[in-house]
């Protein structure tokens, strides 16, 4: 594994979790852990349970050793890396975004495809369970035909305007705000459960436009207030929504932004097709709600389905803990990582694959070229 | 109308109402509203829309021009004006409690039959459109064998310990606290839906036993400060509980309290049967939750169904706006009152009948009992 | 009043009830009920409670023992009706849309400024108690500065394509189809809280484009079966979506829509400030949620306010039930009509005005333009 | 660890899970699963991430190299493997129920004293973050004097009356039904938030009396359907509820079902003081819901905390992920076992210990007099 923060620390619950959870085709080994710090990578490897650490990516590449290679570094960096662990042969999970641009993000797939490697972009929110069930019940019918995908993603942690300019509100660390960091959740989640989009029609926004330098922001500067700390200009978008038609003739509304007081990580999703409606909040990511028109007149409305029951041959929460004992936030990279396992095992990949991380990437930079430009992209 | 106080003021408003909305089977007209205080009931007559006043209700119930007499007195007075409307041959419509105990029930019950007057006591949230939506569904069966009927009446209104001793407060008036006042709701929902209590066991608890005489409280007593003040003995419960079984084998718990914070006037609701459950909420009185046990595995989940639509024959919504458009809790009763004009017209009664005033009053009396020698009460 | 269907039906009960639960500063008498229909209107007369019925709206506009005009029409008659009652000096009520369009609206405008007469446009929502509730917050700075407004409006009655096309799925007789019906409920809710927009971009779509003709829907055509029905283009849109800005840099998105299976009458805002958040659902409209970074660490999340307590100085719900007794949709056109009568009285329009009710059609009419052209337009 | 079924794979999962999350005053090794089942056993430790598997529970006890004894066996052993541990100077964590009666718990509770050995009893509900909030706010007054404790455990798994007759549906093998299984953890919660219980009356109910053997139920008898299964008695209740009183005055329902359709495993409380209220619903776990009369008027209402925040000083939930991002079942356990690892390397029990598992099983055996005789019980 490269990389060791955030995304670090719940990968490797992943890994160690999934066997002891999920039956599956191959045994799992943690064999390095890898970053550029060496004594972080190294305090890492023992909190996170690996058994090597190491600060050269490239010797953790051309491993022999290693079959999988799972990348969680900065998205600058995913690029490079995941070419190389195609070279090398070695399987690839890459966190999402995939890359930078969509230009990176094509020769990812080029080179993956390339290598004939099985590949895999951690878009984890696909595995929620409620997400899985609803999946099954639009491929089943019950929504009949779609007409409305209506998403938001909304957070509160930058509300106030002394928070620091940390390195995800400066542009060229970053890529992009709220849109590349969150819109991308939701916009997979509309290619997975309606399709793809046609075209797009956006808006960004950033509420406040300065913010104290992190340093300064810190330690203060010893002279004394608010007033002569050293500011600096905010450079992505605090918020950014859009509407759209996907091909199937679906009508889109997406909208992320970080500026909802109360909302904390609020991932909420409505479709509504010819033959019923579903709806979900990730803060209760255990629920899915079903409206069906084929209930009776007199008893329809939305039920509240906790998704807790293997019943209907659910593909997760059976490996789990009986009905209503609820699961969280990091099963669902369990359950990622478990289904990638088997690929490997099995030398065949599962969704969502770079060539899905491609794709989103097309969507965010057509959102973007929309915003700019204020016409209306196709894609 | 005899009375004019609060009930009055729903009662009138239903009287008035009804026509405009319910197909009747006769023309209504608001002919007098009766009360002892000559001044007050002549501003309520003008304000709830009637065209005479009286403080002779004796005078009122000999009225040849008067066919019907809706009783919204203080309980005290409700059996003797009841009595004398029947044995006059008026129709008798009778705020809940019928009467104090379960002998003038008795005599009550005993003088409209034998006069043969339609008559019925005022158990409005029968007439809730969930409810009557409920008891659709148990008699079709819905709901299958029912296991367990669990309800609660909350309210917060005298939590502070500087309310005063109001009347309700006070035995010698009021007769009960929260058990006559909201416990019978419960008691009757539980009557109309599921069945006949067989026994009981009950508690019922003082939390604040001494407060402000009510003059004391009003006025201040000149003697400067909180230590001076009058204070008398509360007489009444404060909450009241009790476990129990019905007569088909469910298993009762009913609960009702004034001092839950933050409940206003929170009827809840809960009954679960071999092949369903249903669960209510008061303070959100247009939804009915449903539990199917017949939905497929995987889909299963409670249904939020709002009771605003005509559809499956709902014998209220229909009479009101769209669907989606809800009502709230003076429509309940219009609902009741328009039932019983057409009773009238038709001469027979409908349901909740003085009968069921009296059984209702069978229960509380039981577990009055039960708490007071700590035994089971068996009806 | 001139009209006299469903919103005939809300306004007179309105006319009826507000004398009987609010002090008004003059007394009302529900004088004239005027209609096309003879037979129709002379119906309408005696269910709804008026003391004359007549077939002339324009005698009714001269009738000087008439003070007040309540325009209840179809929309294409609002203007002319308006206008000729501003003339004859009448106070003018008139329901939403206030014209069929910008043009019309001017003229109406400037017709009740040279008249000098008390005017309002029937935006009842904003006189639902959460939502008075809301902008007294607003302005009492409990958002602080305002950054998102979210709405949106869904219901779901023409989702079955054997539904008729009736004339509200005409645009020659309706003008237009959600946007102008239900959109504009959201957008007036928006200038309301939270200001006047700045520019939209929006995009309408009709998901079903044909329908069977109302009459061979009806009756059917005799020539059996499905196949040989009668069609005809929908020339309304089924849904219309936005974007925007307000001038004071909030960020809007609003949507409107009839294909949302399972909302009925699904009215959702959330406001968002630097402050705290707001969020209100119409299908409980006696609730606003609260959330306030006011409150201290380990304790913050949506307060869920159930509207119905005077505490606070609440300017409608004191007038009606105890906390906890929640009230309904008509309440709300009481609430106006309460407001409207006081303003008559005092010779002094109150909001919203047939000012609001222009500027309204100005932003319904932006996004048409911008649906078309797809383009951003200003405003 | 003794016992590696249900209980043994939560119980392992901490272990293994606590050092990764937890900052830890002791290293831990998972040293020896023991069981009675050889082949079952050796899976286990495999699959559940142990180094050795034994199946002698007297061996493990007396390993010198094994400092802490976790018990997960059925409730019929507990007490004889505590207090031969507690003799061999371990630490010793118990699953709950502690012991079959009061005489058992007493001699536990008798043996770690004498010995002086760090004692737990597993009731992880204590330490659900939204609990444990609670918790502190209770302590720092926010609720003010207790009136009310209103708590439900309500399942449903056996409300088909062909379900077989398994383990815990006969008294000789599980001790009790409902009551011991889940009235236990509602009745810990209660001594945990609000005090000592100081009288019950209770109900206990077993709706369907007989049921087919287990064997018949799964391999069929072969004689051709329902009528020839053998059946067998149901010897435990299907459900138990009690009424009561806690020392300080507040009032006690509590209730325990299997036979609530559509309820997993909802756990609800309610807790009503002079000052505030809390609300909670395991299905929601992450969720806590308050009510303070401190909030102004017009705004109050209960408010709905995401137990996610580290703010406030949350002993547990800043070891997970960002705010919203929630946690599950499983976290409890963890929990519970890194504050007992910390307590056995201080060498000094944190709640609840083995005492707490004793009074827990007074209020039990209390409640099931209670029941037996039909008389209220002192404790």
């Amino acid at each position: 594994m490269i990389g060791y923060r955030f995304m670090g620390k719940a990968h490797s619950n992943a890994w160690r979790q999934a066997p002891h959870f999920f039956p599956l085709k191959a045994a799992v080994k943690l064999h390095t852990i890898c970053g550029r710090d060496v004594k972080g990578v190294e305090a890492a490897r023992d909190q996170l349970g690996w058994e090597n650490a190491s600060a050269d990516w490239e010797a953790v590449i051309n491993n022999p050793a290693i079959d999988i290679i799972d990348i969680n570094t900065p998205n600058d960096s995913h690029a490079e890396i995941a070419i190389a662990a195609a070279r090398a042969g070695k399987a690839v999970l890459c966190e999402k975004p995939l890359g930078l641009n969509v230009k990176q993000c094509e020769e990812m797939v080029s080179a993956v495809k390339k290598a004939r490697v099985v590949n895999m972009v951690c878009h984890n929110y696909r595995r929620i369970p409620a997400i899985a069930q609803a999946k099954k019940m639009i491929e089943a019918g019950l929504l009949g035909e779609i007409f409305h995908y209506r998403a938001r993603y909304a957070q509160d942690w930058i509300v106030d305007p002394n928070f620091p300019l940390v390195w995800r509100l400066q542009k060229g660390v970053s890529g992009s705000g709220t849109h590349g960091d969150i819109n991308a959740h939701i916009i997979d989640l509309g290619r997975y459960l309606v399709g793809e989009f046609s075209e797009v029609c956006g808006l960004m926004n950033t509420f406040i436009k300065e913010r104290p330098l992190e340093e300064a922001a810190g330690k203060g500067d010893g002279l004394g207030g608010k007033g002569s700390r050293k500011m600096g200009k905010v450079t992505v978008d605090d918020a950014a929504l859009f509407i759209g038609r996907f091909k199937n003739g679906a009508i889109a509304n997406l909208e992320a932004t970080r500026f909802a007081l109360g909302r904390k990580n609020h991932i909420t999703l409505e479709i509504n097709g010819s033959k019923g409606s579903l709806a979900f909040d990730f803060e209760d990511m255990n629920r899915l709600k079903f409206f069906s028109n084929d209930d009776a007149a007199g008893i329809q409305g939305f039920r509240d389905i906790l998704v807790t029951e293997p019943g209907g041959k659910h593909p997760y929460v059976g490996n789990w803990w009986p009905p209503g004992h609820i699961i969280g936030y990091e099963h669902t990279f369990v359950h990622t990582i478990a289904d990638f396992i088997n690929a490997v095992a099995e030398g065949k990949s599962v969704q969502p694959t770079f060539e899905d991380g491609l794709r989103n990437e097309q969507v965010l930079e057509a959102v973007e070229a929309s915003a700019k430009t204020r016409q209306w992209v196709k894609l």
